[in-house]
């Protein structure tokens, strides 16, 4: 198999190197034709990688990156100010061809304005979007986009996330025929907002697309559909209540578990039970998120990721290298778009 | 004190009389001015009626329906053509100045769309909203709105919608100079779609509001505000989108609790525990839901309500008639508008 490369931004969220090199180390040894280019300040790299076997230091190319992308940074600042941080080159060797992919745990908005100005849009696709796999029940999982790329949303951009969940659902998740469904306040015809109801028409007349139709909130998690679309305004303010009720929830669980002594050895028994299904709960934080609608392959790992999380971020990357995820997106909006001018 | 008449909506919701009638009973036996509308079939109710103490039966009146707003009723076709309905009848009672307030469990939408019909909005409001409280961390709450009453809103709409989630906080909840927030997809000030970006603009310059900015979906339940104000489209998907979420957790605790027998009996034990954390996350199931902005009070309570969730709604109902809440909405925008032309 050929050499695969991905850039890896050590810089980028909360915890940075300190779960970055772990989840690299694990990627390495369970991918053999993997290689990195890592991106961040030569010094810190450079001292754990040292520390390596030769093998594994063979696999990885350091690109000294004097600036950082702050979590406070606007996009526009870092867009203009910040060409040299690790975020950027992460994005600029991708552009280039010298990264098959590359992989970001830092600011959202900065990701997103850097990587649509570096690498910009597919042909036929207006707006990049963000997407992740939330987990339904059953063990199942939906696809759910916009994550916030873009608050607002036509509905031309609109369909063209419906095209785009679709082909991530179909190469990676291995789904034929993936159904698709469009959240609004309601499922019957009339409900929902101008967008929504000509996004919906759109993907009716679209033989390429299994549209299922109108989804409420209440059905994201029961795996009624393979893929839910909304605009980023409504899709971001979802996911991130979901965080906040999880957190919420926690709470709780703290308080009542103090209530008295019973309570406290009750949920000591309960935290593995509890524990399982808290993790099951915050989709983002372990799954990441992708970039999708630009010219190469971006993922954002949850700034307060894990290293596990981390590396479950690294493999959606190969996966989407090697089911050259861009080309399919490409080539399934071609086909859309001639559909229509039969 | 002097009669306070409350009509309800006998048949509104999945259980009916079922769970209503004990609600009325505690709530006469709670609060002794109260008198009741029941509408809804004469038989029904006076079967029931016929079994109860005279003192009872002296403080309820029947009032004859005929047909029935159904959940899968489309709002305009109710409002068409179930004039003779018990849903229409309580807001016909308000509208008729014979009860102070309403209570229905019924189809939400036909309920908007016949109380925004029957009742019109107050002067200075264009549309009505439907507000919740969500619960939040420190045993806190948080007026929520708009769940979907309106799913277009313009800046003027979103303005009027923080003034009148300001006058609930203040009135029912007690809470002086509530902080009122606008959800949006950032805290920064650059974030946001034109719409929260102009109503920002509007709070900030209004010296009636405590405007305190923009809050993100994970502040939610954060108690960073005691306003939360948002369009019903996000509003609706973000609650609906809550209670599958718990419904989710709800299903991964029993699959959990049925992994051995150890797990089995781990979750008897911790049941108490995790159905305390349960109905608090459920809050537009337990507290019910106002719509407000009209010429009357309309409480609206969850089509799934138990008892004590219906009883709920009549207290709301209650405080908003003492606390003369359609008053003083009509009183702030007045105060609001006035200070515009200043």
């Amino acid at each position: 198999m050929s050499r695969l490369t991905i850039a890896l931004d050590i810089m980028g969220g909360d915890n940075g190197p300190h779960i970055i090199f772990p989840a690299a180390l694990t990627a390495l040894q369970q991918t053999p034709h993997l290689h990195f280019i890592f991106c961040g300040p030569l010094n810190v790299m450079s001292l754990w990688l040292n520390q390596q076997l030769p093998n594994i230091q063979a696999r990885i190319t350091l690109s000294d990156c004097p600036q950082i992308v702050t979590m406070d940074d606007a996009p526009t600042h870092a867009l203009r100010y910040k060409k040299n941080s690790s975020m950027r080159r992460v994005l600029d060797l991708v552009d280039k061809n010298e990264a098959d992919a590359c992989v970001s745990g830092g600011n959202t908005g900065a990701l997103i304005c850097m990587a649509y100005y570096v690498l910009k849009t597919l042909p036929g696709i207006d707006r990049p979007a963000l997407i992740t796999l939330v987990p339904t029940i059953n063990n199942g999982k939906v696809y759910f986009l916009d994550l916030g790329a873009n608050i607002n949303c036509d509905s031309e951009v609109l369909f063209q996330y419906a095209v785009m969940g679709s082909v991530l659902a179909e190469q990676i998740s291995h789904i034929k025929q993936p159904r698709v469904a469009l959240l609004n306040v309601g499922s019957e015809d009339i409900k929902g907002n101008d967008q929504v109801k000509q996004t919906s028409r759109l993907l009716t007349d679209s033989q390429n697309i299994n549209y299922i139709g109108y989804v409420e909130g209440n059905d994201i998690f029961s795996q009624k559909a393979d893929v839910i679309v909304t605009d980023g305004f409504a899709g971001n303010i979802a996911l991130k209540s979901w965080e906040g009720l999880v957190n919420f929830a926690i709470q709780e669980f703290k308080k009542a578990s103090q209530h008295n002594l019973w309570s406290k050895i009750v949920a000591n028994i309960a935290m593995p039970l509890f524990r399982g299904i808290y993790l099951r709960m915050k989709p983002d934080q372990y799954n990441g998120a992708s970039l999708i609608g630009l010219r190469g392959i971006v993922v954002k790992s949850h700034g307060n990721a894990s290293s596990e999380a981390f590396l479950y971020a690294i493999r959606e990357a190969i996966q989407q290298v090697e089911m050259q995820v861009p080309d399919k997106i490409k080539g399934k909006i071609e086909a859309v778009l001639m559909e229509r001018h039969e």
